[in-house]
């Protein structure tokens, strides 16, 4: 990296507000594929699974139902950053293997957090999307590091990012010459306490005006309440994100780790009936991955 | 009013988390009728309107475009609250009579502020809808004398309340005899700067959950930003919204206060035309007046 | 009101940040006399008592015991603004008689606050300083009528308002005529929930530099918590402070508004005792009132 | 780490609030020897120098003035983290040795920011005092690294973090087996703007009541205003803090890094000579390293 010791600045740096998030670097907007999916395009991409892959049924019985109820990307976290250093801390990498073994078994890609630089190697692997935590948005050993990875990459916005910081964490990874990068709004801090944050949708719209990145919403962190799930994940599409990261759970008040906030999976049954309309008010439609005809016949 | 002074409690306090707003006090949902408009049922209701009538041909233009786009209610501020002493105060009684003109040619029901208890028997008398502004949503004053009166209620959140203390700010008005109550999410304050306030479309789903009275979002003060109202205004209506309030001005750029974010006359009209299909989705419809047909004439 | 129609801006404004309460409109500080106390001097003023009177025993009682622990104005609620309609609303007028015994037995001026333009009257008569809560710092139309008065207001800080936006309240007490304005730093909300506020000290620095008006630090509602109130009070002191309203209550865990964050008169009296040595460090004094004789010799 | 598969939890997990930071886990407090200095005692301490180490005559500059003003360990960052990657990014090693000439020569010990568990090794071995910064608050790895460390650290709070979720992280540095851990209150991010951060003076009293941890005061980039800091420092004394972090600069308009916060050195003394009549108020005083003689005749 090339920083010019005179005035301390990268040579490479592009001007203000025209980075290489920025809008005018990509006037068409970025489009990702992941698997046969497309993220950014005209289909809206729906990511779903636990939390935390807790054991091999957990996971199993989450992959089934989303994979049936036509979800696109299997989630479910390994490496669990934790607020107490007494929780669940997931279960690393023998969790990566029952989540990998899962995704095959249902024909799903598959999304999961990558706490640390040295997390990289076995994580772009086993799994086709790094997610970046809130926590580590500005993390830049580790943006740096995903830099030079050749996956695409989920940034979450941290939980008192303002906008602006959030692209420029994105600049590191873009930077670094990591092109695939989608950014992902989860709710930021406020006074409020009804729900575990506000989801902030006036981002998304503001986000996809001002950049060419595709914008996922996590309704599930962002509230924090199943009941407010479907209606936030249907104002998610309206208001122009790129697709959704839920959290579905076969037995949420048993859940190791956030269960109070997951989606059964009729819950999630449920929205994705509800989706298409949404989406088709807003000329766009549920992504349709083409699943090999073996998998169809699994269902 | 019946303060018993033994305890100090008013004698008729429902249980805590029972009051007058909570949905179980009223689980079929409050419909609030103004003119030939309802309000908190199926139909979708757009007020739409310059944020201060500046004159009488700013407010006639206004009015008679987005009477012809089809809104429902005609907004405009003659009492305005202001920041700064020095800034634009609203035109006051003379402004008022402006806006019933042009609410009467073109058949549209009014809604505009009142800041004090000494401006009701005015507002009362010419308005059809008396709105709260969010600096007063905790004016108890204010409150309780619009308890007593007979026309409906539109209290906007304050900008850092808690939907707790909003839903207890319209108890007062519950309290008070007047049951004809509407909420209005417009924004509250957070770190973000990017836009002018953060929407909490959250919170629409959480109180059209936890209480019967209808919500309309206000997408031009949340955002401060006339190219996020659209998407907005879309997700409000995906998250349950039962109507929106939106700014619009003639020439935005010339506007006496807030034009920043007011929609032009096309915008709105893109607007309007937008919202049915999202409308459709969620199972409603904007709201049908029948407007006489002299008026239907005359645009 | 001068409203110029031309532009909509009154003739009168001054240019931008060189308003009435800027530190240039009067280099030498604003000092407010109260009966025999100076507020804004080189004398570090201490306002005490209950949040709000509940009846003559408890007003008594705190009355005299704030007074011997050098307290220099009496502080009590009779019209209280409370987010409930359910909870103690205050006793009104009866309140104040009873308040302004206990301020004449005790040789104390009194603080109260107006929560609404028809309580001006009666409290202009029966106390000496008007309090505008914070709830209230945007009632334009208390504030000009406050403007009007010829008694000292003190303007608490909105719990969600800019320093801006806070000097610009005061200027609306300024330009209508009013110069006896202190202002009151009393928390801010913000997500950290373990004080019931998060108390902005470094506002009651900038203030001092930008503005001329005395700043009083309210430690009681910034932090809700009497173990926090010590503390904070020094470092009030410590950061630049003219003055304190603290909360004191003879039995707090009785008290019928905000008990919990009330001092003993044992807790504020060893804040009382505490307090000269900050003075001292910072070169200023608790202001020393000469109290008429026969007063001191009741104590 | 001994994960048990039944539950999740860790079987070595304190009971909820009586964890390892609890004050009751060490009711007579923290105190860290770093060099002469005592960290948590009746001693204040200072750490000051510069937010970036930039070249050698700026550290010595900075280092010589700090010393002569009676600073007792020497500040400065030689990695950076930065909100944009074209923003200087610190020297890195060569900045470190840059720092550690400069500490020998005036007999400071040293504090830097370590941003990553690579760069361990290395800062453990230059460096007194590892910092970890407001961004990696939650970053666990690091933490967990930390832990296994035999010197002190000194965790900043989140710029969003609760105290709860503070000192959660401190307890991961606990648990690990660290226990020379203090706590650093450098201001967290609210609505308001006209500071960089609003620096929470209470959550420093509330944390010296529930935990036994020191808690040092960063008022630089609590205000990012250099006339705040001496205010806020007092402040920060009054309120029971254990000591200041303060950003020092020779040429503050040239800093490469958050100059516009800095004090000059001129300043900085007036602070060094200001604070001990807070501290005595408080019956603190200024720490008082013995000096070698030699380095004390070099000033």
């Amino acid at each position: 990296m090339g920083v010019t010791r005179t005035d301390g600045v990268l040579q490479s740096a592009p001007k203000k507000d025209s980075g290489r998030a920025h809008r005018d670097a990509r006037p068409e907007g970025t489009c990702i594929q992941v698997g046969r999916v497309e993220i950014g395009g005209p289909g809206f991409v729906v990511m779903a699974g636990p939390c935390a892959v807790e054991d091999a049924e957990q996971t199993e019985r989450t992959a089934a139902a989303v994979a049936a109820a036509g979800a696109h990307v299997l989630r479910g976290g390994v490496f669990k950053p934790r607020t107490s250093p007494y929780s669940f801390q997931g279960l690393g990498e023998p969790g990566l293997h029952v989540l990998t073994e899962a995704g095959k078994r249902h024909g799903l890609p598959l999304i999961s957090e990558v706490m640390d630089a040295s997390q990289i190697p076995l994580m772009e692997e086993s799994t086709d999307i790094l997610q970046v935590g809130a926590r580590n948005m500005q993390n830049y050993t580790l943006l740096r590091a995903l830099g030079k990875v050749r996956k695409p990459v989920l940034l979450k916005r941290g939980l008192a990012a303002t906008i602006e910081e959030w692209l420029l964490a994105a600049e590191y990874l873009l930077e670094g010459g990591n092109e695939q990068v989608m950014l992902c709004e989860r709710g930021i801090r406020t006074f409020e306490t009804a729900m575990r944050n506000t989801l902030d949708l006036a981002a998304v719209a503001y986000v996809k005006q001002r950049s060419h990145l595709p914008v996922i919403v996590d309704p599930s962190h962002a509230t924090g309440d199943p009941r407010l799930v479907l209606p936030m994940s249907l104002a998610a599409a309206a208001a122009g994100a790129d697709g959704l990261l839920v959290e579905v759970h076969p037995w949420p008040e048993r859940a190791l780790c956030d269960g109070r906030q997951a989606l059964t999976p009729e819950g999630f049954q449920d929205l994705m009936r509800r989706l298409p309309a949404v989406l088709a008010a807003m000329d766009r439609h549920l992504s349709q991955p083409e699943r090999p005809a073996q998998l169809l016949g699994v269902r």
